[in-house]
């Protein structure tokens, strides 16, 4: 078993880190608490005698040494980012209480024959930088280094140049190397092991996602004296679109989602028709055919609310994945993990992406989610309970070690 | 007559300051291009022989003595701040207008028994500090000079503050002095004069105004995990509140119009379900009871918004003045003048507000407008030919010297 009473204290001193006065996390990926958190971990997986290196994207991998060493790793973690108003719990529960494994390991002074690493992947949040799991994505050859650079933020400044600012662009290659397998262990982020009362879930998929990106261009003028039937309002139509985007996600509940969750008029003046609107928009959905109806959808609502606004528009999807299954032998053995404790458990569909997805492209991989209360997350006041975390951790312990081979 | 070349070329010079690659301007009310706006506009005043005053609200007036300078003066003025992406005459027109007033008296050697003023008044824009006109709004006794410092930008800082800070808050105080009369000139802002071929425009009225700021709350969370139907998305509700002010001034064409220029949501970022948004909206009416009817359907449309998306939500009037009719005789002087110089004229509603809608609550006041390119304004490719500027500052001359006695 792990020792929960240490994975709650580390977990209350990184939130410490970009802590906000509700109790939350603002850590936004390769800001200067970025770097502050990154440092913290590396001296605590250094203390636990971990090697740590971190590659060309930043992610970083703090290694346990097998008894053979040769062999290809299994890998535990999730990330240190966070949203704007976050918590403290999504990304942090899995890099930690990968940590808190490794940490139990020495104490148990249990050897594995597969080394075993901590990672915190950079980026994963999305907030800053689009796409979400960039870093893992590269490390999964989803995407190119060279793209995941050429990221920009809000302010216009890459992710490569502010991964140099912070200190962490490493030097060690981004991925091609094999991997054992991987687990990951995540809070839910929504409401269903809660409201019905289980310990844990075991992850079997991960739904499909499609992100975009749509700048409406209408005419600026002035709202005292511009006749409504003069107007091209672009505001007017992203809200239009803002109406669409739901409603396609409503006709697809209950299990599909849809958001809008950005949205900059311009010049955002109280007496200016706004000339410009950008905005994001989100579905997701666990089968692949409902999300590309999704899509079709969507294409065709904004072509149509453009040209009744009278505006031109550039629409980019900037993010996609198919809903991704992951390997039953993973899955398994979480769930023999899950029993050998008499955790109570259900199966569950990943609503949000996670590393872990991107991941399980290269190497057998699947994770363990525990509740979160309310089903809050991406919000200041996510919360879990101490036993949540125990249960989690010491289920992903479980799953590594059936992996790792004592 | 007035020196045409001389009036644009100050055009010109002014229209440098804060401007924008695209032609336009940004000087936006007590940044630092505003000071350097406001010292060009005085040095320009000292050099035309006035005596130049500064009120407490910052508002400048270059006095030009009367030859009983005991008496009150005929105010002629408008505003130098603009847009973040406004056009080079919006105000500056006015201003400089009045200006070359002085500037061809002087060359004219005309003497007037009443003292000519040349006003220009502090964040007549309301895009940085709402309300707009707040300072010709404390001349008049409409708002109170503490109500007014009050007032915040988006950062937080206030409009007392920022006057401090770039050293125009002068030690004069605002109005409680005689005015004889007040006349402006201004581009129409709107279609009409252009359209329909005429050199200027008699400003009968300005419409009616009410300027709202709302703030949604939701509750913020994950947009992969939080099922449709438990989100309290407050950027839906403001979208419908988008839809619904645009609903309202459509039923109130062709004289009514709506705007919502502004809407911001929290945390902005592409994965969360925004908790948070705050909006402006504002309408126009011609009709005093025309506009509280919109007000009424508002209000109640806000609600029915909010309630049917679980939010609450804070709804503020920050702006309302009801329609002003200009003082019939300087209506008519405007109207003499226009016809002294054979100028093909129409009488017209001011769409926007001006300071004039202020300063005729004190004092005998009207309106010359100029038509501008398309009708467009607050937009930097806001234009007006050069005949344009001569003509309506033409009238404003002989409009002023009848008011002010040669
Ligand atoms: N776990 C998590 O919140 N990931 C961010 C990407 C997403 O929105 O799914
Ligand atoms: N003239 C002008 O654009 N004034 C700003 C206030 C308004 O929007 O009416």
């Amino acid at each position: 078993r792990i020792n929960g009473a240490r994975l709650w204290d580390s977990l209350m001193e990184m939130g410490k880190i970009g802590g906000t006065p509700k109790g939350g996390c603002k850590r936004l990926a390769l800001t200067d608490v970025d770097k502050q958190g990154r440092e913290l971990f590396k001296s605590w997986c250094e203390a636990a005698g971990c090697t740590v290196k971190v590659d060309e994207m930043g992610n970083m991998f703090a290694h346990r040494a097998g008894e053979d060493d040769s062999l290809p790793p299994v890998i535990l973690g999730s990330h240190l980012d966070t949203q704007p108003t976050g918590g403290k719990f999504d990304g942090v529960l899995g890099v930690l209480g990968a940590l808190e494994v490794v940490r139990s390991l020495n104490d148990l002074r249990i050897k594995t024959r597969h080394p075993i690493e901590v990672a915190n992947w950079t980026n994963e949040e999305g907030s800053r930088y689009a796409p979400a799991m960039v870093s893992s994505g590269v490390f999964a050859g989803v995407y190119t280094k060279d793209f995941a650079y050429s990221r920009l933020d809000q302010d216009g400044k890459t992710l490569g140049d502010e991964l140099e600012r912070i200190g962490f662009k490493g030097d060690v290659p981004v991925g091609g190397r094999p991997v054992h397998a991987y687990f990951e262990l995540h809070i839910e982020q929504g409401p269903i092991l809660e409201a019905e009362g289980y310990d844990v879930g075991i992850v079997t998929h991960g739904q499909g996602q499609r992100w975009y990106e749509i700048r409406l261009t209408g005419y600026e003028s002035h709202a005292g004296c511009t006749p409504m039937p003069r107007r091209k309002d672009a505001l007017l139509g992203a809200a239009r679109i803002v109406e669409l985007v739901n409603r396609i996600g409503l006709s697809k509940a209950p299990l599909g989602v849809s958001t809008v969750g950005m949205l900059n008029p311009y010049p955002n003046s109280r007496n200016v028709i706004p000339g410009e609107a950008f905005m994001t928009a989100e579905f997701r959905h666990p089968i692949g055919e409902t999300l590309d109806a999704m899509d079709v959808e969507f294409r065709k609502g904004v072509e149509e609310i453009a040209k009744a606004g009278g505006l031109t528009y550039d629409l980019k999807e900037v993010f996609y994945y198919e809903p991704v299954p992951f390997d039953p032998a993973c899955v398994e053995a979480v769930r023999r993990a899950a029993e050998h404790f008499g955790y109570s458990h259900r199966d569950i569909v990943a609503g949000a992406g996670h590393d872990a997805c991107y991941m399980a492209r290269i190497t057998p991989t699947s994770m363990v989610f525990t509740p979160c209360v309310d089903g809050v997350s991406h919000n200041e006041l996510e919360d879990i309970k101490p036993d949540w975390a125990t249960y989690g951790a010491n289920v992903l312990m479980h799953a590594a070690l059936e992996k790792a081979e004592i």
